[in-house]
């Protein structure tokens, strides 16, 4: 954003923050400043008070690596939580997902990503090494009979879908992954011929 | 949002700040507040301390009304400046628009908005009566030949404008506004900066 001399050095400053959020171009960047210099000075302060709080407060969980405020997280507190059913998801945002719907009362487990050999990124940059020994020390008391590879239905998706498959194969009874097919309340006809083929191929019978 | 316990409260509550931004939703919320907490933890805290540091080194200029980080804002302070010709703009964000063409040389006055009767919004609620003292002690030295009345394209900034022709009429020998090359109903400070540039070129007595 070039403003010339028109901005305070400390607005431009702002502005350049703000514009390396995600989705967050410089004219985006220019009203939110713009409403932060505007808006009473307790919610402006609230803002960057909340965001120092949290990357103070917050740390992964030892267990499963979703956000948290103490050492294990709310879900790997909770004791009504199944610990043998385990689902595998890429990022914590997906785990809050899940979570919104109400309906999983297992465990979790974050990679933080998914295997990108065209990135660079394999198995030692994610989560990975943490959950085989997970699953490993659970063997001995509480055993995972369940995997959920929840992984985005995407390139990468799948390729962490199949190198989790391969490794856990021989360690847990039951590796499955979340089912394919058309969103609810979507369009079939506007529907991707991939994700056609998929709702086809997976077809069920109607009882 | 409701992330049942799934998130900490620390994290909730920056959800909950970020979605006070405009045009922010409960998604973008959540999305935005996941990046600032896989983020370097610098680049999230300087984005907080930009925050903070706005708030504490900006303040209205005691002349115009834009931004300032002193008494009197960078544009008032620079002696190059036309002090014979007045833009007058509803927001500050108006003023970095039409300071991006780089055309004009005059100076401002920022309203703080725009006269709106049905929102209750009268003269009073605007920096209106700085405006005309500004002139009336600018008649003794170096007085305002032309006020350009740069209000928004729609009805509010309309009305302002024929309040102000009607006020400032006796006081300055020229009242012009904005070339309407603005498309009826748009905000000023989207316009590219052609079209601000056409319409300053542009610009026409008020009769």
């Amino acid at each position: 954003v070039s403003n010339g001399a028109a901005l305070p050095s400390s607005v431009e400053r702002l502005i350049e923050a703000l514009s390396r959020l995600p989705g967050v171009g410089p004219r985006t960047a220019e009203r939110l400043a713009f409403h932060l210099l505007r808006t009473p000075e307790p919610e402006a302060l609230a803002l960057a008070g909340a965001i120092s709080a949290m990357r103070a407060n917050t740390r992964p969980c030892a267990v499963c690596g979703h956000v948290s405020d103490e050492e294990r997280c709310r879900i790997c507190r909770d004791t009504s939580r199944d610990l043998g059913l385990l689902c595998v998801v890429e990022e914590a945002l997906d785990l809050v997902a899940i979570e919104r719907t109400g309906a999983f009362r297992g465990c979790y487990h974050v990679l933080n990503g998914a295997l990108s050999p065209m990135s660079g990124i394999g198995p030692g940059q994610l989560r990975m090494k943490e959950l085989f020994e997970r699953i490993d020390a659970a063997a001995e008391g509480s055993p995972v009979r369940e995997v959920i590879i929840a992984t985005n239905p995407s390139p990468e998706g799948d390729v962490t879908l199949l190198y989790l498959q391969e490794r856990l194969s021989a360690k847990v009874p039951s590796i499955t992954s979340m089912a394919r097919g058309l969103p609810f309340g979507a369009d079939l006809q506007y529907a991707d011929a991939v994700t056609i083929l998929r709702s086809l191929e997976e077809r069920r019978g109607v009882e």
